[in-house]
């Protein structure tokens, strides 16, 4: 099969480095055209890029030419991991001349015509961009991954809502600093400290979870019938955001009905064996301490959210801790992903 | 003013360190005895001890031999900070023998007729000990603490209580390493990770906040009418216990009504103006970012509970995030001030 | 005594904060203006400022304007630590404008006519300044202190170099993060890392050592007869940077030597008790592990360097352990004390 | 071919666990037998070892019983990396027996007739085993590999000293937490700190090295012609000894000669293709600030000594910044290439 060519939008941050570095190897994709801000314009990605990963910067993409964020000779797959402030023009400007973008970036995640996407949970959101280009005058179409944070939490829940049904969600997250880029957080911010607050995360949060398990109903979403609180934080962790959850279902269940849930669940990247979709979308771990971001952020490429500790909470109905891996299942991971559903699809062709 | 002598069992620990320290000047007490493990006992403090606070080791203290965890000739009133594994019988044997064991140890904070106290919080429960006296053949008696973790917890709950009333409280700790003494976390087990487990602690936060904001009637203590439940994690910090709180109250009660509760707090420690009393027991923040351990956590000399960014709860009705001192309001210093308090009401003469 | 007005360039930045926190109570000196880039100008110095320090921003200067960096009516005395970036022309134009510019900036510290002084290693360079008033068409005059690297190194050498002579160096130096100013260095970049490379560190410490342990001769300093080579690194601390050095020496002299030189260090600072003067200049740690950041860089207000392990060196002669605070005796406390000589020896009059 | 079964000896510490996920696939050996302390013998190799290395337990090893360290029903080859504590009295008993004990402990390494071997350095020391034949009444016989930090060192300078002659080096360490076992460092001891001391490891460096590069003659070792002072620090790192070297060499050579003699570097290993044998044992990076632990440390599976930053030193002639991965090359890895090395020279047979 050839290669679907694509291109990377914001390819020097840190979710561009690891865009990069996911479809190194990738067997439908290859990254073919990188774009950046104007200071990076025109320098070979070896130069222009601050490669901060431990794996090594991928040799193929070490003399790609980086360009302005303009649509012209892109190919028409574009991943975006744009800078907020500057992503919502120009994910516009691509999806007017014809592009699929396919976007990490939090600016068109809430519109009512956006698929926000998690492959497992959400696929048939997928059909609204059918509505997007009934309503917009684009050629092309925007498609969005959730936040960091909301991933890991959304992921755990989706089991839980369509075994159970859920009603209401408290969540504190303890986040890595890879969430806020880079440079992202100075030293001297976080060492030896806890920073309890993240601009607009715990909105996000709050929000796209309810889009996310809500249902998809005449062209448009109809939210999760759940309440969430969400508690963020910055801690000194590199990657992986952990959270502790307290849920109340809509029906009694056992703890062992919610284990059972959580490593019964599979959707369409399992069943059609997606090239990035992991095994065991959740992987649950038994161990009293665990998951921990240092031992468990990599289970299954870092695509895995992991939970444990399931127990009683005395004031909603069960507790537990989730984790995730914030800049692939989090972001690049999780947009690739919903490329490879949409190319299952028939999206693509 | 001739100070009263105080003796010190566990005085090589972290807590231990901290009594040491918070006794250099104390205006009443005088640290004359020491006491601690058989491997430290018949040395000198300044060689049994492996001093671990930034503050140096106070001069009149280097040259005190370290004795057996054994009554005998030890003063009257006796700070604790043994482990836990060795504080039930040790502390029992110095009550029976007539001492006044102030104890931050976890053995007896939850026996009906042992007072757990904080000064600002529940003073009036301090008559306990009448009951303790009647019920156990000790000529002395033994007065605790709560846990690190319960301290800010219960102390930022309790104007809410008095003003309010309260429901349901959920709280998520990260709680810093020195919680854990000396050695206490190994480098490779926290470096870049957060351990979500702490053995023991949800329990203990859970149980000893109710008995904390719970009346004294009849000689016994009836639990706060409130249900806490508590997600406790340990993270890349030195001192300083941060919380995120959920909390439902029993009377409608806006955002300002909270803060202006939480700044007019005070009670007894305040009144008689106590040595080692916080002029605030607690200090709200209004940046929308603080409180942080880094920049927080020696307010008041590590005596204050910080509270911040208070706003609406989806799930339940307020949330916020307090932070707290765990080895001095956690644990050295709230059984000092315990101690104050006792001496003020006369059970110290 | 009437306070002498005091203006501080660079006002915002972390140097420029510990300048502020260091003043704040100061005997001689009142800090009354402040200047920072054009971003600042305008504002409060409580708005302008991201105040970095656990010590809270001092009251007194939250109110002050931060104004831009022109002469204009900023008072005779101007503290800067301006990025060098700017620092060279912004320096000239007040110096020229009658200032004395009292500066931590690196840029005019290996100019011939311009003093590199450490009050207690070389307090008669200072007067170098009537050969810069004398080449130069200012009205006023630079002094400077130097590099926070430089500073350990030469303060732990003076004593040995006025002994017994000095001949070789070899020092390797790990730095404290905020020796990158704010935000400096980022999370991701130390986090479970060292960097071995600091950019133009290594060429400062070799050259200004040598330029302050010179000899003013005919209105020019001889630089000092020894050679220097520095490593440079970053290291995951705070404040403090740890150098372990290796010397030899003019003359014999026996480890016991070297530490009663070290212990009878003092010179003018100490002799005149200026204010910031640190009693010791150099602590002698007996311990085998120290000195270390964590427990020993506040000695003496962070005035002192502190050295330990004093040992033979199979290479050179003798190998030890220095440690000093990078922002205090680095850099801000360096210039408050290079102005407490320059008022003692009438510069200010 | 039928794999060579194996022992291993203090299985359930840090370079334990190193040894067997090095093991866990290896070509050539199959780990059968796990020994430990008495704490853990008689339980299951999961239950006994709290593993710490983010790659998980290999499969086949959790089922394994862990024994006493008695020699009895072992296999032949048995790795150790047993306490220096009690590894001098159980490794003689097993090389008695029978056994030939490949030792990462540090006891043996300085003995006239044990082999101190790294198999790119000094594979024909091997043959010393000959004399410890002789003077031992072996039938076994004991093989060491260097100190961890010792490696990067020797490793550094093996080309140098070939190509050049080598006469002084100045070495200042700054080294991983991981290199003190498990639970090794507290962190209330490092976070934030530097402690410029390690028990023991300056001798050890200086003394190791000069055996490595010594010369074998007659039966016994004649010491490097050379000088080595060592400086040995903590830091804050998980894995990978980071080295500030100064050297001077016999010849004159130019930076370039260097960088040739590394990256030409090769020997038995490389030339027989050896299983651990690093393709490139060193690795030369060009940019200003490499070698760093983070992005570097893995690089030929954590087997080659990664060199950096090359240029003139003023006090000896060159000075660049080595690193080596403490527990694979320093520690397990460097046993398993010795055990290779044995193989391939007929030493199991």
């Amino acid at each position: 099969m050839k290669k679907i060519e694509v291109g990377l939008l914001g390819a020097t941050g840190m979710v561009g480095q690891r865009f990069a570095s996911l479809l190194e190897d990738h067997p439908w994709f290859e990254l073919r055209w990188l774009a950046a801000s104007d200071r990076s314009a025109g320098k070979k990605y070896a130069e222009a890029c601050n490669w901060r990963l431990r794996k090594p910067m991928p040799a193929k993409v070490r003399e790609l030419v980086v360009h302005e964020c303009k649509p012209g000779r892109a190919p028409q797959l574009i991943f975006s991991s744009l800078d907020s402030k500057v992503a919502g023009e120009i994910e516009k400007e691509f999806a007017a001349a014809g592009h699929v973008v396919v976007s990490n970036s939090s600016n068109y995640r809430m519109e009512p015509d956006v698929p926000l996407l998690i492959p497992e949970v959400n696929p048939g959101h997928l059909a609204l961009v059918r509505t997007q280009r009934k309503e917009r005058a684009w050629k092309g179409m925007i498609v969005t991954n959730p936040n960091c944070t909301t991933v890991g939490l959304a992921m755990s829940l989706a089991p839980l809502e369509r075994a159970f049904g859920i009603e209401k969600v408290v969540m504190t997250s303890m986040q890595a600093v890879s969430g806020a880029g880079y440079p992202g957080v100075p030293t001297l911010d976080i060492l030896g400290n806890v920073i309890p607050f993240i601009k607009g995360e715990e909105e996000k949060v709050e929000q796209e979870t309810q889009k996310l398990l809500g249902r998809l109903d005449g062209g448009k979403i109809i939210p999760g019938g759940f309440i969430v609180s969400a508690h963020c934080n910055r801690v000194l962790v590199e990657d992986g955001h952990t959270e502790t959850i307290s849920v109340s279902l809509g029906r009694k269940a056992a703890i062992e009905d919610l284990i059972q849930a959580w490593r019964g669940f599979r959707d369409l990247p399992q069943e059609r064996d997606l090239p990035s979709a992991p095994k065991h979308p959740i992987v649950v771990r038994e161990e009293p301490d665990r998951p921990q971001p240092k031992f468990d952020v990599e289970a299954e490429g870092g695509m895995a959210t992991i939970v444990g500790r399931v127990r009683p909470c005395k004031v909603l109905e069960y507790k537990y801790v989730a984790l995730s891996h914030n800049t692939i299942r989090g972001a690049a991971g999780a947009a690739l992903l919903n490329a490879e559903l949409m190319k299952s699809e028939g999206y693509l062709d």
